[in-house]
């Protein structure tokens, strides 16, 4: 590979790496925020799949909840 | 609960979503990248596992390489 294409390449990598790096910061930031919601006393094992929910249009979550509640009752419980 | 905890709850969840969406705009960047090299003629399926390995300490590297010389070889690849 030329020289120029070495360096191209590694612009393309390093860019990448340099995204990546953004991005564990913002995972780093999402698990702050985790943290101090649980120190004020929330359950952040439910915050979770809340968050999902919110996310989901209300005709998807309506039908989320329907198939849920049906393999509960097909469990029993 | 109560109204002040309820929208203390909202603004926990909607930092991260917030965070969340981020995260997804950082992670389309890291596409565009990739599509943009694969246009210059870069294989990106080699570029993913090099980034791997450019983010590994020099001693990590040559292990892996041994350990992936040794399985190639056992498999008479």
């Amino acid at each position: 590979m030329s020289e120029a294409n070495s360096d191209q390449l590694r612009l393309f990598i390093e860019r990448i790496e340099w995204l990546n790096e953004e991005k564990k910061g913002i995972s780093d930031d999402i698990r702050d925020v985790f943290n101090e919601a649980k120190a004020m006393g929330y359950d952040t094992k439910i915050m979770r799949p809340v968050i999902r929910l919110r996310a989901m249009k209300d005709h998807d979550r309506a039908e989320y909840q329907a198939i849920l509640d049906t393999y509960m009752t097909a469990l029993g419980l």
